[in-house]
């Protein structure tokens, strides 16, 4: 109802309502555009007052460009100047953001035709940042590294910053990241006493569950300093430093040999280049009978990750497709037991972020500009129309070695009573 | 036991000792060429009468070389020759062929490394026969349509020419094709009313199963004749003619919509090249919320099949790595929902398969000669081999369009209590 009011007002305010006839430059490049994006149903208001209706069906909000400049900009480059204009205050949304970045998604992918030239200019133009271990660090720092305060803002108890995995949709949060927590577990049929190296542990919620609920032994790696010095603490105040581990190095000075390798969120940051390397990691860190898990948000087909996010929030980021995820694994002959797709769960994960960072914008102010505020709205935002859409995927990969035996015919273990 | 007595029968038999001072020319050949294998342990005995023992531990059984032509020509090309000189009766095993075709899988599996020559070579060398219109329907006229009498004595009552699916490991053949069967429309979701197309759908038996137990309308797929005809005559006993329809035609000239896409064991004859062809018929051949599911026999990393298995047995298969099946579905934006290895389930099919092959030798002889038979027992025992030693594996893949967002949150319902 909101949302509808909001439209109401701005057709109010509109100084002048366009027509075919005497419509701007602007306008009308403006709608070409809208036609090459498969016509969304978006009401656009320009700096001119001027208001550009959609092609067909009624909107589902109303995008208002303040500036020239902004405008013109995101006509040459829609992708990154919107979230720019967004963040910058210089575009405005009435209406519901998520609805809106939806049928942006939708309509898109209507006419995003496989090995079109624009497909692949996009793929040559928005190349990720490369993942040394030093260019890994800086992009690792750029985002975990701005206040664990801040986090713990809108990522509940848990401080698990990965999809969760809810029992029913009307699952709080933390029963849903105890939920993931306990799923991944079962995937990889943990035992007490099991050794298990962890690449990219966050702020360690699924290495200290994993020895406090099933008696494993946990060697934990990440490169955010923060996320570690948190996770240190954590496990100090639960009494867990003797059987978990953080260890502040890079995925690739894994050493040892362990029952169980697991990585949940962090393939995203490994870059294409490396899904080799990281197999060859896996496969000297298990045993002959070791087995893994690998969670990843992931696409249903190759492409850049939407360059915006890519050089706004999460630099150096990749998603790989369940085809390219199979560059880790195949080289070393792991051999893939199960994959689950729990996209429709990120969507869930991400409206609960979303809720609660609005929740906490108090509290955030004092911590960041307003600037940082938007840009992180439009982030959760774009996330949830993303998974919403089938634009992103969630994959959870299981593996083992391949001459490993000692697999359960059924996956009947993953749903207990 | 017996395998135990026919190798020290074998041993009083052999004329010769070998001693490495002694060898004869072949002995040392066929040593080295052990050597390249990984040694795996098992005992020769020459057509000289001469014994090659192995180089460590105790041999699983002797194979006796009777002439020296076949001991030389398996020198030269041991992966056919091999399986050409058993079935001619000119290689004898004393002892398990099963156990014999294991420890040289898994020798063989620790000297193959990624990339070498060998490797290569092998994968230029054996090229599957194409798959066009008449070239598939060569290649299938060769294995399916060689009698329905034959397969009926030992494929039991369903006629699955698949891989089971076994709810324990002591259910019996039946109780695991009718559970494959179920899981399957499971993993489908498959309701009363849907309309399904089948690609390849052998005697019919799963087409069937979805009419009578989940009320689906099916239109089935495929291009071997005898296997059409005991299809129809299927339907028509279960008077199911109005809800089944069995067409004989290639999966390239599928036509109209369907709910679901269906395709258990057909994947192995369509060859890489028509992967995406294959994707093309799956996407225009489902509503934009149709679901689908490719069953097939697969490989951890891309690799040609057995070349005996590829010439001998199946013309023109190939057992794809699951990063070749994305082949299919990626380019056609379908999106993998699921993806299970059920490889192990392979090897007890098999392994009921061959006990029933071998109960009804005496008929099986009747109908064809000496070096038939001889040749499936190899096939049965090599894929017995293969599946578990994980050499190949058995992929179940559920995928959906990219649009729908009609998802289970949790897979609970593939186990039902």
């Amino acid at each position: 109802m909101a949302a509808k009011n909001n439209i109401q007002i701005a057709a109010q305010q509109a100084v002048a309502v366009s027509a075919p006839a005497r419509a701007s430059i602007e306008a009308r490049l403006l709608r070409r555009f809208l036609t090459t994006l498969g016509d969304p149903p978006i009401e656009f208001l320009l700096p001119s007052g001027e208001r550009v209706t959609p092609a067909a069906g009624s909107p589902v909000c109303q995008v208002h460009i303040k500036d020239r400049s902004t405008l013109l900009g995101m006509l040459g480059d829609p992708q990154v100047r919107f979230g720019d204009g967004y963040a910058a205050g210089r575009i405005e949304i009435h209406g519901d953001l998520v609805k809106l970045l939806e049928v942006i998604y939708r309509s898109s992918a209507r006419t995003d035709v496989e090995g079109s030239i624009a497909h692949r200019v996009a793929g040559w133009l928005h190349r990720p940042r490369r993942n040394t271990f030093a260019g890994s660090r800086d992009n690792i720092h750029q985002h975990y590294d701005i206040g664990n305060e801040f986090y713990s803002l809108w990522l509940g108890e848990t401080m698990a910053y990965t999809c969760a995995y809810y029992p029913s949709a009307e699952a709080t949060l933390e029963q849903a990241q105890l939920a993931k927590m306990d799923h991944v577990c079962r995937k990889l049929r943990l035992r007490a006493g099991d050794t298990v190296v962890e690449a990219g542990c966050g702020w360690g919620s699924l290495a200290l569950h994993m020895a406090t609920h099933y008696g494993a032994r946990v060697r934990a790696f990440n490169i955010s300093r923060e996320q570690l010095e948190f996770a240190r603490a954590r496990a100090k105040l639960m009494g867990l430093e003797d059987r978990v581990e953080f260890i502040e190095d890079d995925y690739r000075n894994i050493s040892g040999r362990y029952d169980v390798f697991a990585s949940v969120g962090m393939l995203e940051h490994v870059g294409r280049e490396n899904y080799s390397e990281l197999g060859r990691v896996v496969r000297r860190s298990l045993t002959s009978i070791g087995r893994g898990l690998i969670h990843s948000i992931g696409r249903n087909r190759p492409a850049p990750l939407h360059p915006w996010i890519e050089r706004r929030i999460f630099p150096g980021a990749y998603a790989p497709s369940l085809g390219e995820m199979m560059q880790i694994f195949e080289p070393w002959e792991l051999s893939v037991l199960d994959v689950e797709n729990i996209r429709l769960h990120y969507a869930l994960t991400l409206r609960h972020w979303l809720e609660r960072f609005e929740a906490a914008r108090e509290a955030i102010s004092t911590m960041f500009d307003e600037h940082f505020v938007r840009m992180w709205r439009l982030y959760l935002a774009g996330s949830i129309a993303a998974f919403e859409t089938g634009t992103l995927q969630l994959f959870q990969v299981v593996f083992t070695t391949q001459e490993n035996n000692d697999i359960p015919l059924s996956r009947q273990h993953l749903y207990p009573l």
